[in-house]
């Protein structure tokens, strides 16, 4: 680059660094394919290959996994170990374990399994959060105070995030204002959740749309990944349904996230989209910010080989990706590679 | 978006707007589809196919189409019908028709023809022009020259864009030095090119990098989508071979560019790269900047219909693209339908 030249997009005056185990990484990928994936696929992964699938993923440098969701097993049995597989992770030395739960019941069985920190999702549209939790949203946000409560007094080191899923746009309401999902990020902040994210669950956000939102959430509430003056708003979480999940990430980490959720070959999809792929692909993401300059701790053709416990436990499921196609390019010196 | 929340990443302040055909656009798409993708597929699309293929692309609100390249039909069978081609889009009223040619005598076929543009491609490496048109990259400077001088003399009307390829990565010889890049666009400026452009033919760009390579071309050479003050460097023309198709494109946009190449369906794929898409998917694209609010003049329904004749032609190619499996979001606004 010549002298005279300087990039105008580098990241905001506010960009953070580290607040988790991040002492070599610009960015933190959470990978939460054994959830968000799994739970979207009709057939179960049997339990030996999650738990080789989860030490794959943790072979190849992730330390932060969304490993299940703790839900009654009559509405989602591919999930029925969720316990087991909490207890697996919980092994990996340096593994940040995360599960998802929509209630009480379930924090406290992700918690007893030893889970570090439980989603608790919340929806921005009255109309998601009946179709999916079968309750207003006050009363979501109500549980989710009994939630904290309870944390409080009986686990107090566990994490409560709360998850504002179609915080872009609701694929039953349609648009969902902005003012409507910060309504709902400040009563959450209030009710004592730990960190508050949005969602963006059907794959809706376009990159002008997540940079507003996340310049007002952390302006409203704080960047989690700000270590100066640390706040609520947590990582990003897009899915890939129409092409956009890494041109969204990218918008994200311009205004400065720095915290990813994406799943491993895109697993997952969205029952309302017949063959669109579920979250942003880990490979294409990982590779995208090393490519980048940016350390994420993570070796793309570790990786690549983690998809065999899929591809043996799911023969036929569609895995998505470009890079595990491609290869990386000729002469490819990832970030992590220069920063180890 | 709350009063006190500015985004910080508007366009730049050189921003362009409009030079061609674009009244009402924020951005210009040229489908290259027709010229880039059918050369990379083996089997041939019969013409009536192709011409089909154009006026639907055209129906969709595309105003600019490399249609084919001019290039010996015992090389590239499946562009044999090239004049033809390029006769039947110029009947199109107010289409900007686009060729390639490697040489001069392709120059003067595609003049012929009546095309209003003609790209000749250059390498950044020479390990990539010997293989790709066998020659040093000096004398393909060279060439470049004389067509030029042949084009003063002969066509003045036509244009001349000089397009670089592997400007972001090369498969043969790996990285490519920005260095290399910059003296070879001068070179093609001191030559007389109406327009130079990368291209980043093998899909090894990354966003940072597509913001450094644009920032310095708009500095030294100047930005043909500048309006207040043109200068020479042409469109982003970005591959989609490790997914980063999209986010490339964004961050183009970010630092000025306003021309992006893409591919219906993603057609196309790279030889070294089996399974691996070509282009950005011109669909995914135009959702993703009219879902911005940035108008293309384009119809993402129609450019979806547009898909049916490769269908119809090439049955079993693979057809890339998200946006085309999902369909757009609920209450999808946009931006062309605001404009218009």
């Amino acid at each position: 680059m010549s002298s005279q030249v300087r990039p105008q997009l580098e990241p905001a005056p506010t960009a953070p660094q580290a607040t988790v185990p991040r002492a070599t990484t610009a960015v933190q990928i959470c990978e939460v394919g054994p959830r968000d994936g799994l739970q979207s696929v009709a057939r179960t992964l049997a339990t030996p290959l999650k738990l080789a699938w989860i030490d794959a993923l943790y072979a190849a440098g992730l330390r932060q996994i969304e490993v299940t969701s703790f839900v009654p097993a009559r509405l989602m049995p591919q999930l029925a170990d969720a316990a087991e597989v909490v207890r697996h992770a919980r092994t990996q030395p340096g593994l940040k374990v995360l599960a998802l739960a929509p209630n009480l019941k379930g924090v406290q069985a992700a918690a007893a399994a030893g889970a570090h920190a439980v989603t608790v999702p919340l929806s921005a549209t009255e109309a998601h959060s009946q179709a999916n939790l079968r309750k207003p949203i006050a009363q979501a946000v109500a549980e989710l105070r009994q939630i904290v409560a309870w944390r409080n007094a009986e686990a107090p080191s566990l994490h409560i995030d709360a998850g504002i899923s179609v915080a872009f746009g609701c694929s039953i309401q349609g648009p969902v204002p902005q003012d409507d999902v910060m309504r709902l990020a400040h009563a959450l902040a209030q009710a004592g959740a730990d960190s508050v994210g949005v969602a963006d669950t059907t794959g809706y956000a376009n990159p002008a749309q997540v940079r507003r939102m996340y310049l007002r959430l952390f302006a409203e509430i704080g960047n989690a990944d700000n270590p100066v003056r640390p706040g609520l708003c947590g990582g990003a979480h897009v899915h890939n349904t129409r092409g956009l999940g890494l041109a969204n990430c990218l918008a994200a980490y311009d205004v400065g996230v720095r915290t990813f959720d994406s799943s491993l070959a895109g697993l997952g999809g969205c029952p309302h989209a017949p063959g669109a792929s579920g979250n942003v692909v880990t490979e294409d993401l990982v590779f995208m910010f090393e490519a980048m300059g940016l350390a994420t701790g993570i070796d793309v053709q570790a990786l690549m080989a983690a998809r065999a416990p899929l591809a043996e436990g799911l023969p036929g499921e569609p895995l998505y990706g470009m890079t595990p196609l491609a290869g990386v390019p000729k002469g490819y010196a990832p970030a992590s590679a220069v920063a180890a």
